[in-house]
């Protein structure tokens, strides 16, 4: 399984900015456990760079959303998209910033309502009521 | 535009069973407003009744997620389904329990970020991390 | 694999909502056989209960739609939102209920066509013909 | 709005390939009307020779399923791959292959309740049970 | 895993289209390896030869486009459409006709950025700006 | 439409983050031109400004992809998302970048094969062959 090579952390250590990202990954983090995912991203250091910049920056402390929230928006996402892998780390990661078992139930219950409607709406079609749509556009 | 009629309130008077739906519709959200989705789903009352039943029960004020939290979430898998009417529909809504901008941008942040990152684990077929599985499993 | 705790008949025997679900399941079904997904709603008894409910006035016996015609509807969903546990589980539902081979290659060619043709048309963003419209739409 | 070009029936008539896939349509619907995605796949004369045969041997009288029951298959598939115009087109060619209301309303539920049931399942990781497997697999 | 049976080499013998469909992969790929798409198609040998004809034509060495630029456009779709198979075989299809690893890393890099705005274009629903309408649309 | 505002110029003028921002794309672009999807981001500069320095890294003229191949990609992705605005606006930009009508209907030709081969691996279930895992997976 995996359609490109997952780099070992020898592997990474040959490589100055992989084993950058991979260095600030465990400090951000706190943990020693660099996820395949990342692994994986490193056969293109470019997109590993982008790609772990702009996730610490989105998931991080600091915004509107609290860290929570985001991970169960991330899990919803990941449901639609069938991304087994993504909804396994951030389920993971959700429980570890404190989701209770209660909240998943929820986010399940909330998940499977919206496909149930959105689904409704969609097959019929159902045009956008005139109150839901911004002033001036 | 619309796969099936949408029910005026003069139709919804004729059916014991959509009259019913659109006074409760009304009553919970204490709002004279029916949006075109019951309005479409009154074709069949059973599954107006059904649905809104649910809706209610999920979306309610009691529960382990606040109903702002549930919203947004609503929002992203609405967006992943490209359900264009929901997107509205629950936007508006997220609005009205106090959604600010800021949490609105963020919310958009992190479903793309989801979005991005699940596209890259697909495309890599990465395999889940042991770690990620529930003990037991 | 999987994200939550899949319940055994011990566990299920210890909550009473669970117990009666499972009953009922059994019964309905006329199986000893309880699948993983009813295992994994238990972790949430009402969703769980809610689920069976709706799924089980959905896929019965009366309707518009034989049980079959259902089957194959259901398996056609699951495919298209690429739900590996549910077009397993509807296939074989299928088959149970009476699918011939021919009958599910036949449906599987039509699956893919509408698929081929969704891609067409939406690459090519075709507006939709007036003659499609619901009259007073 | 459409990306492409929409070909009148006199641009149709100056290509020989395009002229007989549009007169194979009217002699086959026994109708003068060209829905826009054929005048769409005009612009490639090939692909549009190729998609209207595969169409008509697929959703063809002849076959393990009833027409009707091929319609109902294809707008599933449209609703789950939020195919605005699919779902149009071929809710129109359900109702002129008989489909009632009652059926059509029936056709939603599973629908919705089968895009219920695919996000659970898929936001609980649920593994296959071992009796869905083919025997020999 | 497979709700079908997939057809060995001596199975395929003994049904004259199949045979015939597997010669001719096996001619045109000058490779013995069929792959279990193919095994699985051969349940129903008219589904079987329909898509091995297209996907001939389609994916073959004639045409706009060049065949290393098809298999990229392949697994962008498999990709989206969450099939963990496709994505296998067509990555692996793509190194044969040359892919390098710097394509491989590009191609994840743009399907990725595409899922990313394809979702903030939807959340924001936008509308679609007069320049890219086609003229006289 | 639109659940946001679009910021018009002068809007853009009082933002300094998104005045820079829609500078840099009209310099990148050499083009007075700013699509409605920057005018719904500019609601969040930080995430406008990331999007867009993404973006200009993503599909720009280094690389080793070219920029034509890289546009067709992004249809591809967009169509799959079923996103109008970006099917529409990379159509658009594809067609700036020199895609002639042949490689368009080419394109489409691989998206729609590639929908359908996907729809039927996934209801089928097929297993990956072991042909198709990297060596030491």
């Amino acid at each position: 399984m995996a359609t490109i090579r997952l780099w070992s952390d020898q592997d990474a250590a040959n490589d100055p900015v992989v084993a950058a990202v991979f260095a600030d990954i465990r400090a951000t983090r706190r943990s020693d456990f660099i996820n395949n995912i990342w692994r994986g991203l490193a056969n293109d250091p470019a997109l590993l760079e982008r790609t772990w910049a702009n996730l610490k920056t989105v998931m991080g402390p600091d915004g509107a959303l609290d860290p929570l929230t985001k991970e169960l928006i991330y899990i919803a996402v990941s449901t639609m998209n069938s991304c087994g892998y993504c909804v396994h780390s951030h389920t993971a990661a959700a429980r570890a910033k404190g989701m209770t078992d209660a909240q998943h139930g929820e986010l399940l219950a909330v998940i499977s309502m919206a496909a149930y409607t959105n689904s409704l709406a969609t097959s019929m079609q159902v045009p956008v009521d005139p109150e839901f749509l911004q002033p001036g556009q």
